[in-house]
C-alpha cells in the first residue's frame, strides 16, 4: 500500500510561471520519511521501556511514574482508573510496596506513519508478597500507548495489563 | 506546537530554473491536514465502537470478532493472550457465552497526526452467570489501538481490558 501511494502521489506536477515544477506531496511525504523514523522509534521505545521496567522492578517509584504523560490514563487490573498523575502514584505506590522483583518486555511495538503515536505490548513477571505474608508469582500482558511530547520526548499515555493466570473462584 | 511548526516549515522556498517556487513541507502539510482528518476520525471512531459493543451485547461473535485485524492482539483479564483471529474467537465466545447483557463506552479517543492509528479508552459493565448460575455484574475499563487499514477501514489492533473490582482473595 505504502509503495503504491509513494508512487502514485510522491510527485505533482505544475506549470508556474512558464517553469514545470514538481511538488512532493504532503502525504506521500509523510509516509517516505516515516519507515525509517518509526524503525527509529521503535528502538527507542524499546529501550526505554527496559528502563521502566528496570526503575519499576528497582522499586524506584518516582522514576517508574516519570514515564507518564501528564494526562495519562493508567488501568490496573481489578482497581479503579487512574487518570491523575496523583492517582497514577497511588497505584504505583501500592505495587512497589507489595513487589519483591520482575519486570517486562515488549513483543510488538508499532508505530504511526506521523511518529506521534505508538503502541507497546508485551509480557510481564512480577513477584509480590500476598496477604498473608507468601510469596506468589504473577504473570501477564501489557498494552501500552507512547505519545510524542511538545519536547519531542515520549511518555506513556494509556496504560494497561492483566494476569494471565486463572482468578480466584 | 502545530502552530509553531506550521508557521515555520509550511512554505519552502526554492528557485528553479529562474523560477521562485513555493513548495509545501511534507511535515507541515500532513498537519495542517490532520486536525479536521483527526476530528472526522475520533467520530468514526467512537461510531464504530458503539456499533461494536451492541454486537457483543447482542451475543453476535461472528460481528464481534469482525472489528479485529487480521494481527489483532486480544489481552483478557485472567487468560493467555489472544494472537489469532482463532485464539480471538474462542475467548470471546467463551465470554459471549456466558454473558447475559452489557457493553461498553469510551471516554478517551486520541488519533495520531498520520491519521493511521488511534486509541480509545473507556468503560464497560457486563453481567455474567458465574459457575453457580447466579448473574453476577462485572464493570471495567478498555484500552483499544485502532489502526487504517490497506484499503481504509479501520480494525483494533489491540485489544485490553481489566475489571475494577477486587479481586477474590
Amino acid at each position: 500500500m505504502k509503495v503504491i501511494q509513494y508512487t502514485k502521489n510522491s510527485i505533482a506536477a505544475a506549470v508556474i510561471g512558464g517553469c514545470l515544477v514538481l511538488l512532493p506531496s504532503g502525504t506521500a511525504n509523510a509516509q517516505k520519511a516515516s519507515s525509517t523514523e518509526q524503525a527509529a522509534i521503535e528502538n527507542a521505545l524499546r529501550k526505554l521501556d527496559a528502563e521502566w521496567s528496570a526503575a519499576a522492578s528497582a522499586r524506584d517509584l518516582d522514576k517508574t511514574v516519570s514515564y507518564y504523560s501528564n494526562d495519562a490514563v493508567v488501568l490496573p487490573p481489578n482497581a479503579p482508573l487512574a487518570s491523575t498523575p496523583m492517582a497514577i502514584r497511588a497505584q504505583w505506590k501500592k505495587d512497589i510496596d507489595s513487589m519483591i522483583g520482575g519486570g517486562w518486555k515488549p513483543t510488538r511495538v508499532e508505530v504511526a506513519k506521523s511518529g506521534d503515536m505508538a503502541y507497546v505490548s508485551g509480557t510481564y513477571t512480577f513477584n509480590f508478597k500476598d496477604a498473608g505474608g507468601k510469596t506468589v508469582e504473577d504473570r501477564g500482558k501489557y498494552l501500552e500507548v507512547w505519545e510524542r511530547q511538545a519536547d519531542g520526548s515520549w511518555k506513556c499515555g494509556a496504560d494497561a495489563w492483566n494476569s494471565d493466570l486463572p482468578a480466584a473462584p
